[in-house]
C-alpha cells in the first residue's frame, strides 16, 4: 500500500508583522524573551503549484483574533530572542519537545475536539535587529511522529470531480458553506455525512458519536495543499489524533480534503480529494510516552536553518528613523529605569532662546531625549565663525550674507531627524537699557507679544542668549506664566547652568535661614537675576571684539548644554517636577545618595570650572527685590502689561526704584553680591 | 589776484589692505589700539577727470616699504579701534592736532628737506568687524592752515605745453627722468633750474642754496591733480613750508607741477603747470604757535563721516571662514591667555578611533580648537538611530543602507569648515578574544598594518570605540610609538575620560607608594588596561539590545567628549606635554590652585557621575603586568610584531601568562580591582 506523504506548510510573513513586532518589542516586551501567543492563518484555496502557506501579518498579535474570510486559524508561539547568538544557540529540539507536550496533551484530553485548530500549531523563533531592521526568523510546524510507522492509504486518493456527480458536488459545496457560515470563524476540521446525493457537514466535536454510528462518515479537512494526491500538513496531526482516540476501535478513516479553489472566476471544489488511511493499532506503552515531534521549516537554500529579511530598504525611511530613535530611549527604560517618563519628556515643548553654541547643542540634546517640538529663536544670521562651534550650522549657511540662525537651526534639526516639529523664529528680545524710541514702539510691542505667545505655548524655556539683559523679559514672562526656565551662560572656562524657581502664588519669597540650604524647595529657588542688586542694563555698547565673540574654551558649551538639558530631564522625571527641592549634596559623599528622582539629584545651579574639571551645586533662594521675579514686578507686569515693560526698557533706575533695590543698595555689603555676580570677568556671557 | 585752490586727495583702499589688516589684528595687534605706521602712495599720472588718490594696499604694512614705480610715498598713521562705539567717539580734532604737531615740527626742524614726503602725511582710522567682514574707516590728509590767509597766484597757471617749446619739454622730461631714476624711490618734491633750453632737476634738500642763488629756480611738485588750473594737495603743505622757511626773504615762489600722463600710449608732460604763488610774510607770533590743521575726507554722501566696506560678499568664502574661525581662537590669546599655544594645538594631527557619539563630538571640538588634520576611523555604517546622537550625521546618511561612518563623518567636517583636512577610514580593529581564522589572516595583517601607519602618522590618538577589547591594540601600538592617547568610555550616567601615561624608556613602572598620588608624573601614569587583572576578551558576543546600543543619558557623550578634548588641549598647553604630572587637586580646594599649565590642572582621569552632576579626578600608576603597556608586552610587540599580536588575538590566557597576571590572579583581592573596573554595570562601554 502506498504511504501518505503530506505537503508541508511554508511560512509567509507580511512586512506588517515585522513592523508590529518591532513596536511590540519596543513598547511592551523589552528584554523579556518569554513565549508569546500569536495567530496565523492558512487557506484551502491555493491554485495549483502554490505552496501551502501559513501567513502571519500585523494582526498576529491581536487579542481579538479572527482569520480573514475563508481562512483558517493556526495559533503560534512567538519567541523574541535578544541576541543573535542566543537566537543561534536556542535548543530547537527542546522547543519542539515543548510543543509536542502541548499537542499530545490536547490530543489526549480531547481538547482538539472543541478546538481542532490546535492540530495546526506553529512556532516562530525571531531575533529582531532593530538598529538595522534585519529580522532573523525560523518557523516550525510541529507534527507528531505518531504513529511511528508511516501511515498508508487504504484507498488511494481520487478527486471529488472523479468521485462525485455534478449534483453531489453542488450539494457538498452547499452543505460546507452552510456549516462554515454558521461559525464565527471558519473551521479547518469537520465531519461529512453522505445520504444519497445529499451531504451534511457537522462539527468536528461530534466525531465520537459520528464514528460510532453506522453512517458513512468522512472526516473533513480544509486542505491547504494544491498537490494532486498529496494532502497538506493539517492531516498529519489529525491522523495522530484519530490513531490515539480510536485506537483499536477503528482500522481506517475516510478523509475528505476540501480544496476551495476559484478557477477563471468560477468556484471549483473538484480538486478536493477523498481517500482512506489506515489507523495503525498502538500498544498501550506507545500511548504513554509523548511522541517525538518534527517540523522545522527549511530555508531558501533548502536547509534546516533560519531566514533573514532586511526591511531597511523597503520601509519608509522616515518611519524607520522614528522607531530607531525611539529604540535608544526605550532601552534605557527596559533595563535601567523602568519608571523613566519617556512620554512626559517627549511631550515637553521646548523654547530655545538663542541659537548659538549653547542653543545648537541644547536643541541636539533635546532631540536626543526624544523631544520633538523645539522652537529656536534668534535675531542674527549665521556668520563664518559660527559653524565650527555651533553644531547645527554648516559652511553653506554662511554664504550670501548668512541665513537667519533660528530658521537654519530649525531646518537642520529636520535634516537630522525628519520627525522633528521644529520651527525657527527671528525675533529681537527687547531689553532694559536698550531705549525704545517712538519709531521702534510698534515693532517692540509686536516683539513682546510674540515672545509672550511663544512662552505661553511651550513648557520649558531655555535662556541661552548672549547678554544678561536679554534674559530679563523672558525670565519675567516665564515667571508670570509659571513655566520651567533653564538658564545657561558661559565664561572663558567657567559656566553657569540654573533652573529658575517656579513660584507658587501666595508663597512668601523671603530670603532667610529658616530653610535647609541643602534642600531648598523648588518654589523658593531664585532666578537668574535674584543674585543681582542692579537691574540689567545695556551691556553690549562698547564691547571689544573678545567680548562680542564667544571667547570660551570650545568644550565648555557642550558641557553646559548637556547639563542644562539633563537638568531639565531630571526636573521632568522628578515626582514634584519643577517644585523638586534643590539638592546640593554632590559635595558631601560621592558614592551614596538617596534621591526621589531616579535620575539622581536635581540641583538649583551647576557652576563649572573647566580649569579644574570641577563642578559645584550651589542653591540660592528667590530674592524679594529681584528685578525679574519678585511679587511687585510680577504684579505690575500683570496689571500694566506693555506699559510697565516700556518703562523698564527706557527708564534708567525704574526697576531699582520699584523693587526697593535702590533704597537697599547703599546698605549692601559688596562682598555679599560680588561672589557670583555675572559681572565677574570669567562669567561674561556667551555671545551668539 | 586769484586764490590757489587745491584738489584734495581721495582715498583708495585695495581689498588686499583689509585682508592684511585683518591678519595683523588677529596675529599681532590683538586689542592694542595704539597708532601704527603704514604706507600709501599716489601718482602724478592720473588721466583727466580722475581724482587724485592716495592708495593703500596689502604692502602698506611692509617694513621694507617702497612705492610702486612712478608713484610717491605718503606715510600714514593707522588706528585700529576695538569697538564701533569707540570708533565713532574718537576725537577727530585731537587726532589732527597730533598730526599738525608732527607736521609743524618737521617743517620747523627742516626734516622735510631730506624727507619731503613728510609733507604728505595721512591718518587712517579704522574699526574692523572681523565677524562680519565689515570695515569702517576714515581718512584724513592733514593740511596746515598756515598761512591763515589763503594763498594767491602771483602768476596764473599755464600748462607746460603752452609754456615750453617742444624741445624744452623734451629736455625737462629727460632731466626729470634722470633725477628720479637715480633715486631709490621716486620723490614727489624737487628743484628745477632752466638754463636756455636745458633743464637741471635737483634734490629738494638743496632748496636753501638754490633759492639763494640768482638762478631761476622752480620748485617741482609731482602733482596728483588732473584738474586744469588746480594743483593737488601736496602743494598745500609745501606752501606752508616755504612760507615758514623763507619768511620775509621770499615774496613769491615759482612752482612746476609735473603731471606725468600717458595719453594714447604716448607719454605726455604737457598737462603740467607752471605758476607763481605769493609767500605771505608772517609775524613772529604766528610762527610760534602750532597752526590748525584740516583734512578729514568726505564720504560717499559728501559728508564728513566714515565709510564702510563690506567685504564678506566679494571675498572667497572659504578664506573668510578660515579667518573667522581663527578669530575666535586668537581672541582667547589676546585677552585671556597670552601664552596659549594655538599653533601647537592647530598642528596636532588627531586620529579618532570610533565615529559614534563620542567620535563625532570629539571631532567637532577638535575643529573648534583649530585642529585641521583629523582622521576618523570606524567599521560600521550610519543607521537610523545614529543622527540624533551622533552629531556629524544626518538622515541622508542613513538611506540606502547607510554610508560608512568614518567617511561620512570626515565629509561632514568639511561641510562645516572647508579648510578641514579630514579623512575617513573604514577599518576593523583586530581584538583579543576575536579569533582570527586562516581565511581572515591576510585581511587582519593588512588591518594591523593600516592601524600602525595611522598611529605613526598622527600625534594624538582618541580611543572612542564601543568595546573594551578593541582598545587593546591601539593602546599597545600607541604606547610603543609614544603617542598621546586619550580614552573615553560611557556608562548609562557615568563616564571615564583618561589619558594614557606616556612611558619613558628605562623608567621603571613599578607601582608603589613612593609617588605623591596628588602629582603622578606623566610617564608613570597608567593606561586604560592598567587597572585590569584580566586580559581583554570578546565582550560583544551575546550582548542584548541594550548592550549593543548606546544606552546612555544623551548629555553624557557631550560632557565626556568635551572633557576628552579639553584634556588633550591642556596636555598640549602644558610645558611638559604628555609628561605633565597628573593633578588630582580639584577635590581639595575649589578656589585656589597653582598650575604650570595656564589652562589649569591636567588630570590623569576624569570620572563623572551625571546622577550627581559630579566629577572626580583620580590618578593611577602604570601597572607592571598591564596587558597593553607593560615592558614585556611592548618588548614582544617590538621583536615579534604581528606573530605576537596573532597569539594575543587567538590564544585565550596568553597575555595573562606572558605578563604574569595569571600567576598573580589567585593572590589578588577582588576588592582592589573591582572598584573601577569597566566591567561594572554602569561603566559598560558606549557602542557606535
Amino acid at each position: 500500500m502506498s504511504v501518505v506523504r503530506y505537503a508541508p506548510f511554508a511560512s509567509s510573513v507580511d512586512p506588517g508583522f515585522w513592523h508590529k513586532l518591532s513596536a511590540k518589542k519596543l513598547d511592551e516586551y523589552g528584554l523579556d524573551d518569554s513565549a508569546r501567543c500569536i495567530h496565523g492563518f492558512y487557506t484551502n484555496g491555493s491554485a495549483a503549484g502554490i505552496a501551502p502557506f501559513v501567513t502571519v501579518d500585523h494582526s498576529a498579535f491581536s487579542s481579538e483574533w479572527a482569520p480573514p474570510r475563508r481562512s483558517f486559524t493556526a495559533n503560534g508561539v512567538l519567541y523574541v530572542i535578544n541576541t543573535i547568538d542566543k537566537f543561534k544557540d536556542m535548543d530547537k529540539k527542546a522547543l519542539l519537545v515543548t510543543e509536542s507536550n502541548k499537542l499530545w496533551e490536547n490530543i489526549k484530553t480531547g481538547a482538539v475536539l472543541q478546538s481542532p485548530e490546535k492540530l495546526c500549531p506553529f512556532v516562530l523563533l525571531t531575533f529582531a535587529d532593530l538598529k538595522k531592521y534585519h529580522f532573523y526568523y525560523w518557523f516550525a510546524f510541529p507534527a507528531l511522529k505518531f504513529p511511528e510507522k508511516p501511515t498508508s492509504f487504504t484507498e488511494l486518493p481520487v478527486t471529488l470531480q472523479q468521485k462525485l456527480s455534478e449534483k453531489e458536488l453542488a450539494c457538498l459545496v452547499s452543505a460546507y458553506d452552510t456549516f462554515q457560515n454558521n461559525l464565527e470563524t471558519f473551521s479547518g476540521f469537520f465531519l461529512v455525512k453522505q445520504t444519497g446525493e445529499n451531504f451534511v457537514v457537522d462539527s468536528f466535536s461530534n466525531i465520537d458519536e459520528a464514528l460510532a454510528s453506522n453512517d458513512t462518515v468522512m472526516i473533513g479537512v480544509c486542505d491547504p495543499s494544491s498537490v494532486p494526491d498529496h494532502p497538506g500538513w493539517p492531516l498529519r496531526n489529525l491522523v495522530s489524533f484519530l490513531t490515539y482516540r480510536f485506537n483499536g476501535r477503528l482500522k481506517t478513516a475516510t478523509v475528505l480534503c476540501v480544496r476551495d479553489r476559484t478557477q477563471d472566476g468560477v468556484r471549483d471544489f473538484g480538486n478536493g480529494l477523498v481517500f482512506s488511511v489506515e489507523l495503525i493499532p498502538q500498544e498501550e506503552s506507545a500511548l504513554a510516552a509523548v511522541p517525538e515531534c518534527v517540523g522545522w521549516e527549511k530555508n531558501e537554500r533548502q536547509k534546516l536553518g533560519p531566514r533573514m529579511v532586511n526591511l531597511s530598504g523597503c520601509m519608509d525611511p522616515t518611519r524607520l528613523a522614528e522607531s530607531a530613535v525611539d529604540l535608544n530611549l526605550k532601552l534605557m527604560r527596559w533595563r535601567l529605569l523602568p519608571d523613566l517618563k519617556l512620554e512626559k519628556i517627549a511631550a515637553t515643548k521646548c523654547l530655545v532662546l538663542g541659537s548659538g553654541t549653547l542653543g545648537c547643542n541644547v536643541a541636539r540634546l533635546l532631540m536626543g531625549w526624544g523631544m520633538r517640538h523645539i522652537t529656536m529663536v534668534d535675531n542674527s544670521k549665521v556668520s563664518y565663525s559660527n559653524p565650527v562651534r555651533q553644531s547645527l550650522f554648516t559652511f553653506e549657511h554662511c554664504l550670501q550674507g548668512g541665513q537667519p540662525k533660528a530658521q537654519a537651526a530649525a531646518e537642520s534639526l529636520k535634516t537630522i531627524f525628519p520627525g522633528m516639529k521644529s520651527e525657527g523664529i527671528s525675533l529681537s528680545i527687547p531689553m532694559p537699557g536698550h531705549t525704545i524710541t517712538d519709531s521702534m514702539l510698534q515693532q517692540t510691542q509686536a516683539d513682546v507679544r510674540k515672545l509672550e505667545e511663544l512662552i505661553e505655548s511651550h513648557d520649558a524655556i531655555f535662556l541661552l542668549m548672549d547678554t544678561r539683559e536679554s534674559r530679563w523679559l523672558p525670565s519675567l514672562v516665564a515667571a508670570a506664566k509659571k513655566k520651567i526656565v533653564i538658564n545657561a551662560a558661559l565664561g572663558f572656562d567657567t559656566f553657569l547652568v540654573l533652573r529658575h524657581g517656579l513660584k507658587k502664588d501666595g508663597v512668601a519669597m523671603e530670603a532667610g535661614n529658616s530653610v535647609n540650604m541643602n534642600r531648598v524647595p523648588g518654589c523658593q529657588l531664585g532666578c537668574y537675576f535674584c543674585n543681582d542688586v542692579v537691574a540689567p542694563g545695556n551691556s553690549t555698547r562698547d564691547r571689544t571684539l573678545d567680548q562680542q565673540c564667544t571667547v570660551t574654551r570650545p568644550g565648555l558649551s557642550m558641557v553646559a548644554s548637556a547639563l542644562a538639558v539633563e537638568l531639565l530631564v531630571s526636573i521632568l522625571q522628578h515626582p514634584l517636577g519643577a517644585e523638586a527641592p534643590a539638592d546640593t549634596s554632590s559635595s558631601d559623599d560621592h558614592f551614596l545618595f538617596d534621591s526621589e528622582c531616579s535620575l539622581g539629584v536635581v540641583p538649583h545651579q551647576i557652576r563649572g570650572f573647566l580649569s579644574r574639571f570641577h563642578q559645584i551645586l550651589p542653591a540660592s533662594q528667590a530674592f524679594s527685590m529681584c528685578t525679574a521675579c519678585c511679587p511687585v514686578v510680577l504684579e505690575r507686569y500683570r496689571t500694566e502689561g506693555f506699559d510697565f515693560l516700556l518703562r523698564a526698557f527706557n527708564e534708567v533706575g525704574y526697576l531699582e526704584e520699584l523693587t526697593g533695590l535702590a533704597a537697599m543698595q547703599d546698605a549692601t555689603l559688596d562682598i555679599e553680591v560680588l561672589e557670583f555676580s555675572d559681572d565677574d570677568d570669567d562669567l561674561s556671557l556667551e555671545t551668539s
